[in-house]
């Protein structure tokens, strides 16, 4: 018996690696002998690098780069085992979780910091970039990550603006004669879930922004001022970023990708699902296990075990979620593939001691719910 | 597909029978058309009575007794569907829940609601009985069910000696002339798992006397009275119940069923699986699911899901269970039939609020374990 077991993180408690190395002793309790492959997934956000770098047996890379406030931050990327690819979470240096709440501001944050990781990746031969653009504590349209590599952003004056969503306003040229030609030579896979415009009632600003530290009034002015940037690419390159969708994404940064970088975006848990070669790995697998911490209707919008469930299904092989936690509406899941779930809670506890014990639980989990599911199996085959 | 759902109750949540009806409604969202039996089962103490009414179809009679305090309390025993068996829970007249803490005194408390238990079936023609003899608040060696049926226990004036255990060393002479003679047409089968001696120091008085209310003194003192019974009565039948197992279960009554009625002992589980004639409903079933509130280790023990995988081991039919609370140990049951565990708890939550939700929490676990069980049945077969 053939069994791919590719769960996502567990939050708080255990990384996908974590959670499918618990999962597959359980199996291996019950079935010595089962081929099992482990598959740790991510779905474009946290975890997407240890996810691939995981999957293609590549490194990671750490770097000292200009956090998303200036002061300079230790963030990392990964080069895939095929040593051309590399892979940036843009929350690694440009992230919210990187500043404390109360500094919050998107008036001043920057994407410098993801521009210098490009940056180092191209230095390291980098030709082809995975994008996560989850997470990020910045609402500048891209600026930063386009002057840390050469773009000149010039004010009435001639002179550089400096970093943040506040700067926008200010540019009133473009000088791209410095722009890395690298860039030009690369490919850019933007795995994001954002499908936004970049400015108005949907765009960034207004949908982002608030959970950036923007007020109600900065998120009208950063939405001006974006517009403000958009008219100016449109004036000097032709393309309309205005309304298209997933400019938005990210602060902006999505619009700059869109144009000035060659790029593709795709749905974060389809990017992980390419690179991890999901797909081949479920040729020929009799059962799939996925999970996550929590999951409830809300997983059917791009969560790992649906994406999972998603290629399990057009080979028709069942797929079983284990979770911490189970939530409402779980029923609508079953049309995309998803057989049955269970919880790896195994008593009453607190979510503290479930995440505590989490590779136990998870373990116990794996094991009875495969001597159910292989009950039948033995039994009538 | 037959599933046979045998389920003893969720202490403080479920009866045997809603949780039954719980597993069943999880099992017909899968599969409606499969074939599913209820037997609710529980292991010959709390809920045997009811089990046996419902597996029976039988009825439920309410009578005024006297309780272990003299204190008259409402009582109820069934009778089973054949109308001639008829199940008796002692806690039911006797019971320790029926008196508050501070009021345990087993050299007070009385049998004698349990002989009028007897009697009231014996009058509505009931000549087989099953006794469940949990629980009980008494240490009296059964004097109490005694004089309820009639016998004169009488102390060295000829008068009739009182409730209690303390009256035991009072008692200088039996007479038995006005002792219901239906009793000795009558078939008694005791269900209860205690293998105690009448005395000594794994007799009645030490091992159960403290949980009734016994101070080690009292114990002591209790362990001689019981022995001045015990000589009595081998001096008037020849009985010699010193030391014979099953003799000392619930303080002593075991003995006196050994002595002056037809009786046969046998573990609760094994009775309640007789009468519900689980083994005939296992016939032809693919699955059992079986279930209490609590399972680890100890679950070896004369537990209703052991007992119920034992029988259906004897089929090789796969038994899942179904548990709120999964403790540790559970691998030394499979040897035992049971193939799997799983917790109903589907989420970080507290004892109370999986109490409250119990039959919702069952009947969402019944389905998911179904949907897992039947996942490589449909998938191979």
């Amino acid at each position: 018996m053939k069994v791919v077991i590719a769960p996502d993180s567990f939050k708080g408690s255990l990384s996908a690696l974590e959670a499918s190395e618990a999962i597959e002793r359980g199996i291996r309790k019950v079935m010595p002998e089962a081929s099992t492959v482990l598959v740790p997934v991510a779905d474009g956000g946290e975890g997407t690098m240890d996810s691939l770098v995981s999957a293609t047996g590549g490194r990671r890379m750490e770097v000292i780069v200009t956090g998303p406030l200036a002061s300079p931050v230790q963030a990392s990327y990964g080069i895939l085992g095929d040593n051309k690819t590399c892979v940036i979470e843009m929350a690694s240096a440009s992230g919210l979780y990187l500043i404390r709440a109360e500094q919050r501001n998107p008036m001043l944050t920057t994407t410098f910091g993801t521009g210098q990781l490009i940056k180092h990746a191209l230095d390291e031969g980098c030709r082809q970039f995975i994008l996560a653009i989850g997470g990020s504590a910045t609402n500048d349209g891209g600026i930063g990550m386009l002057q840390a590599l050469g773009m000149r952003l010039l004010d009435a004056e001639g002179n550089d603006v400096g970093f943040g969503g506040g700067e926008l306003r200010r540019i009133v040229e473009l000088d791209v004669r410095n722009f890395d030609p690298r860039v030009a030579e690369a490919d850019f896979l933007i795995a994001s879930d954002v499908q936004n415009p970049l400015i108005g009632p949907q765009g960034a600003s207004h949908v982002f922004g608030p959970q950036k530290g923007a007020t109600e009034e900065m998120a009208n002015k950063l939405d001006e001022y974006v517009r403000h940037w958009a008219d100016l690419i449109e004036r000097k390159t032709g393309i309309h970023l205005h309304d298209r969708p997933g400019a938005g994404a990210a602060g902006g940064i999505g619009g700059a990708f869109q144009a000035f970088f060659p790029t593709k975006m795709n749905r974060g848990i389809d990017v992980v699902i390419e690179y991890t070669k999901l797909t081949d790995n479920l040729e020929g697998a009799d059962l799939v296990i996925t999970g996550e911490g929590r999951i409830d209707s809300q997983t059917a919008s791009g969560k790992t075990p649906m994406g999972v469930a998603q290629e399990a299904q057009k080979k028709g092989i069942p797929v079983i979620v284990l979770a911490g936690s189970i939530g409402r509406g779980i029923e609508t899941l079953y049309q995309y593939g998803i057989h049955s779930f269970h919880s790896i809670v195994s008593a009453p506890m607190t979510l503290e001691e479930a995440m505590e014990q989490g590779s136990e639980l998870l373990e116990l989990a794996a094991e009875q719910v495969f001597r159910t599911y292989t009950a039948s199996y033995s039994q009538n085959c």
